[in-house]
Order: structure tokens, then C-alpha cells, then sequence
């Protein structure tokens, strides 16, 4: 999955919204934390799955370069700035790691953006 | 364990010897071929053992880390240059991973360097 570019992602140009004190706190932090430790869950499974299955020397390197793929991407996706938590949130929900239901609590202004963010990634990767 | 410095080690301003066509086929690639594997089995324990144990998150990139010093630390010792060969053998000896009955079959000259090479390292970690 390449990253789209800012040029073709017109509500980039759009002014951040602002977020209240229970927006960030019962809903952002909450399901931030749970996406990213579901996440964290999977790769621990995947590891496990992995090194069982190690038959070869070559399998070690996969393994190393798995795991380094897997931390700089978990890196770069959960980025827990408000200024960035729309794009977060959109991917989050284009990769069904959290649903629409995880979202209730937030203002429309929020929910609009998620979602036109997840839409322009589900398009861009048709 | 830091590599000794070259100062200190005066085997290697020795004339390098030379391997007969027996000396690298019947000796030489058998044992280190046989130590490598040896080696990278046992890499491949470790990492089985320790994505068994995976119990957090942290637990993942201790693992990321412990393999990619594991392959540069191989790379390093696995050099199979003739020129670099009484070092290999000296430092497998040392770490007994290679025993001398392994080393039956070199000439004396080779042999003479391997240990000298292994008993440098041994007062040099003392």
C-alpha cells in the first residue's frame, strides 16, 4: 500500500477541527490505544507462527525483516497528534481496525473527515 | 567480547601461509561450513525459545534486536578469505565451537596460528 500523495487529497487543505476534552478522552485515547494494542496482538501472534514454522537459516532473516517492516509501520500509522488523528482514525477504519460504532462520541466535524479519509484510501487503492 | 586491536597483535604482521588443495577442501570448508551451521542452528533455538516467551509488546523489538545482532555478528566471523582463515579458526577455537581434533589434516604452520590467535583472545578477555 504506497502512501497517497497530498496533492490528490484535497481535504488536507481543509482547517484542523478542534477537539473537546471528552472527544479525546473517552473516544481518541480509548480507541487509539485499543487499535494499537490489537495490532501489537496480531504481530505477537504472527512472531510466534513464524519462528515455529523456522526451518531454514533463511527463515531467521525473514523473520528479522518481518519484524523490522512491522515496527516502522506501526510507527508511522499510530501517531497520536490531533492535528493527525483524522488521517489515523481514516485509516484505521479503511483497514476495518476499528469500526464506525468505535467512533460515536465524536462531532460530525471528525466523523466527515474519517470518513472522506478512508474513502480516498479505499479509492486509491482500487 | 570487543575485537583486540591490531597493535597488539603482533601474529598478524606474520607472512600469511599457504593452504594446500587438502588443506581447504578436506579441512578447512568442512569445518567451517560445519561450525556455521552449527552456529545458525543454534540461532535458530534461541529464536524459537524466545518467540515462545513473547509475552508483551517490548518483547517483540528485543527480538527484532537480538536477531539483527545475531546475522551482523555472524557475518563478521564467518570469513572465509584464506587470508582471514587462522583468525576464523583461532576465534572458533576459543569459543569452542571448533575443537582441535576438528583441525587434524592443516599443517602445523596453520595450526600454530589458530592457537596462537585463540590463546590471544582468551588473555584478552581475561
Amino acid at each position: 500500500m504506497t502512501s497517497p500523495s497530498a496533492t490528490q487529497a484535497g481535504y488536507l487543505y481543509q482547517n484542523e477541527p478542534t477537539w473537546s476534552r471528552s472527544e479525546k478522552a473517552v473516544v481518541a485515547r480509548t480507541v487509539f490505544d485499543a487499535a494499537l494494542n490489537r495490532e501489537l496482538h496480531e504481530v505477537m501472534q504472527e512472531t510466534k507462527q513464524m519462528a515455529d514454522q523456522i526451518k531454514e537459516p533463511a527463515d531467521l532473516w525473514d523473520l528479522e525483516h518481518h519484524l523490522t517492516q512491522r515496527r516502522k509501520e506501526i510507527d508511522r500509522k499510530y501517531d497520536y497528534r490531533y492535528s493527525q488523528l483524522t488521517h489515523v482514525f481514516g485509516r484505521l477504519l479503511y483497514e476495518g481496525r476499528v469500526g464506525e460504532e468505535d467512533l460515536r462520541g465524536l462531532r460530525e466535524d471528525k466523523l466527515k473527515l474519517i470518513r472522506s479519509f478512508a474513502e480516498f484510501l479505499k479509492k486509491d487503492a482500487a
